[in-house]
C-alpha cells in the first residue's frame, strides 16, 4: 500500500462517516434550555472537527460485527448475541467527552484559538466555558446509557468510559507536573501521552467491541490498538513541529523549541548530553527564524533525537495493526490498519 | 414529635453514619499518584461536611430493605432479588458529586471559604481546582459503576447519575441567568431550586431503590421525597438569613439582601409592589447593620414574603413525608421523616 493510497483511503472513510456523524450530534444534543448552557455546550462540536475517533469507532463496530462498511444502519447494528445496538451513541459519547477535555484545557492552557474559532471560554467567558464542559461531562455518560446494548455490556461501556475519563485528568496532571520538573523519563512521558490522549482512542475502539458483546480478547486488542496508535499519533505530531514547513503546519515550525514544550525528542537528546535549553534563542514563535530551527534540527538528528521519535512511533503502528490480528479479515479491519498507518504518515 | 427530639434523632442519625462514610471515601478514594490532584480533589471531601446527602442514601435503603437502622452492612446488603448491594458506594457517589459541583462553583462564584477551609482553587488554583474536579466527576461513576448490583440496576443507576448531573449544571445556568434579569417568576425560581440542590437529594435517596430492585413506584416516591424536602431545605435557606441572628448564622444576617441575590422572599416581594432594591442602603455585609436589616424585614413581613416562603418550605415538607407512604412502615422511614423535617426545623 502506497502512502498516497493510504491517506485517500482514511480520508475517504473519515468523510463517508463525518456527516452521520454531525447528524447524531443534532439528534442526540439537540439545542434546548437554558439556550446559552446549550449553546456554548454544542459550540465547539458544532464548529468541525474531522471526527477521526468516531470514525475508529464506527469501523471497530463493522469490523467486530464483520459487515462490509456503510452496508448497516450506525443506530439499530446487529449485536452478536441477536439484539440491536446503537453503536453510532457509543461513537458520539466519546466525541462529546473529548470536546468536553478540549474546554477545559483551552482554559488551563488559556489558548485563545481551537478549529480556527474562539474557545469557548473566549467566545463566551470562562464560567459559561467551565460549566459548558461540565454539561457535555454527564451528556455522554447519557448518551452512552442509551444504545439499547445488554445491561451488563452498557454498564461495562459506562465503567470503561469513567475510567477513561479518570485517566484524561490524570494525564493533564502529569503533563503540568512534567513542566515543572528538569528531568522527566521517555518512559514516564509515554505513559502520560498514553492517559491524556490514547486512551480515549482506546475507549472508542474498544467500545462498540462491549456493546456489542465481543470476547474479552477483542475488546482487549482493540483497547490495545487504539492506545498504540494515539500514542504514534501524538509522538508524529511532536516530529512534525520540527520538520514541516510553516506554510503547511499553519502555525511557525519548531514553536514547540521556544514554548519549551518537553517531547519524547528534547528528552532523548537531554539524554545524550545536548543542550536543549539553548537550541533557540529566540522568546517567541514570532522571533524565530527558519534558519535557527534548521541549526536545532540539525543538532536533534546528530543526537539521533527525531529518528528516535520516529522510530518509536513506526513501532507503535506496526504493534497496533497487529493488535488487531484476532479480528475477522475484512474491510472495515483494512481500514483500522489504514487510519494507524495514515497516523504517522500524515504530512501535517 | 417536638421539635428537640426531631433534631436529636437526626443528629444521632447522621452522626451514627458520618464516620462510615468518611472511611468509605478513605477505600474508594485512596491518596494515590499524581498524588497533587487526588489530594486537590479529596481535599474538600476530607475538610469535613454534615454527610446528610450520604444518610439519606443509606437510610433509603434501610426503609426499602425494611431492616432496623444499621443492622446489616452496607457493603454487603441484601438486594430486593436475593443479590447483594454495595449501597454504601452508591450513596458516596453522589457525595463525591456534591464535592466536585462545589468546587466548580467556587471558582465560578469566586467563593474563597468553603467548610471553614480555602476553597480548592486558593489552596492550590483554579487550573488544579479545574481538573479536581473533573477527577472527582468521572470517579463517581467508577464507584456507581461498582456497586455490585444486578446490571439492568446498575446501568440505570447510572443513567440516573447522568442526568441528575446535567440537570445541576442546567440549575447553575439559570441562577447565573436570573441574576441578569428583571424579573424572575417564584416558579421559574422554584425549578432554578429543585435543578441546582433538589436533584441531588432526590437522586440521593431514588438510588438505593434502583440498585436494590425495587418497583419503579418505589424509586419515584423516594425521588419525589428527595426533590421536595430538597427544594424546602433551600427555601429554609433564604428564610433563615433574614432571621437567625449573625452569631448564629455564622455571617452576617441579611448578606443576601446586599448581594442582591433573589430569593423566593424577594420574588414574592417584588409581586407585593415593594421596592426590594432599595430594602438597604450598605453595598457590603460589613456596612449592614441589625436595625437595617430589621426594617427590611419589617417590610417583607408587612408583604407577606417570608410567611409566603416558610408555607412553600412547610408544604413541600409534607409533600415530602407524604411521599414515603408507598414504603412500609419502619424506623429508617421515621427517620427519614424527620429528616425532611429538620430541614425546615433547623436553626441555621
Amino acid at each position: 500500500m502506497t502512502p498516497d493510497s493510504t491517506e485517500e483511503q482514511v480520508l475517504a472513510a473519515v468523510r463517508e462517516r463525518r456527516e452521520r456523524v454531525n447528524a447524531a450530534i443534532d439528534e442526540d444534543l439537540p439545542l434546548k434550555e437554558p439556550e446559552r448552557l446549550w449553546e456554548a455546550s454544542r459550540y465547539l462540536l458544532k464548529a468541525g472537527g474531522k471526527r477521526l475517533r468516531p470514525t475508529v469507532s464506527l469501523l471497530a463496530a463493522e469490523a467486530v460485527a464483520d459487515v462490509p462498511p456503510l452496508s448497516v444502519d450506525y443506530r439499530t447494528f446487529p449485536a452478536l448475541d441477536g439484539g440491536e445496538v446503537d453503536v453510532m451513541a457509543g461513537a458520539l459519547s466519546l466525541e462529546v467527552i473529548q470536546s468536553f477535555t478540549l474546554i477545559h484545557d483551552d482554559i488551563m492552557d488559556d489558548d485563545a484559538l481551537r478549529r480556527g474559532v474562539p474557545a469557548v471560554h473566549k467566545a463566551y467567558d470562562v464560567d459559561t466555558a467551565i460549566l459548558a464542559g461540565d454539561t457535555l461531562y454527564s451528556t455522554a455518560f447519557e448518551i452512552m446509557a442509551d444504545t439499547g446494548a445488554a445491561p451488563e455490556n452498557g454498564l461495562e461501556a459506562m465503567r470503561m468510559l469513567a475510567e477513561t475519563c479518570t485517566r484524561i485528568c490524570e494525564g493533564q496532571a502529569l503533563d503540568v507536573e512534567f513542566e515543572g520538573r528538569t528531568e522527566v523519563l521517555p518512559e514516564e512521558y509515554l505513559e502520560m501521552v498514553e492517559s491524556k490522549t490514547a486512551v480515549l482512542y482506546g475507549d472508542a475502539a474498544a467500545t462498540p467491541a462491549v456493546l456489542l458483546g465481543a470476547d474479552d480478547a477483542v475488546v482487549d486488542a482493540l483497547y490495545s490498538y487504539g492506545i498504540n496508535s494515539g500514542s504514534a499519533f501524538q509522538i508524529q505530531d511532536d516530529v512534525l513541529d520540527l520538520t514541516v514547513p510553516s506554510e503547511q503546519l499553519g502555525k511557525q515550525r519548531g514553536s514547540d523549541l521556544v514554548e519549551n514544550k518537553e517531547t519524547l525528542i528534547t528528552l532523548h537528546a537531554r539524554q545524550q548530553g545536548v543542550d536543549v535549553d539553548g537550541l533557540v534563542d529566540a522568546d517567541s514563535a514570532e522571533e524565530l527564524t527558519d534558519a535557527e530551527v534548521e541549526a536545532a534540527v540539525e543538532t536533534l538528528n546528530e543526537a539521533g533525537s527525531i529518528e528516535y521519535a520516529r522510530e518509536k512511533a513506526r513501532s507503535l503502528v506496526d504493534q497496533s495493526k497487529a493488535d488487531l490480528g484476532v479480528l475477522p479479515d475484512n474491510e472495515a479491519r483494512s481500514l483500522l490498519e489504514a487510519i494507524a498507518e495514515y497516523l504517522i504518515s500524515r504530512g501535517y
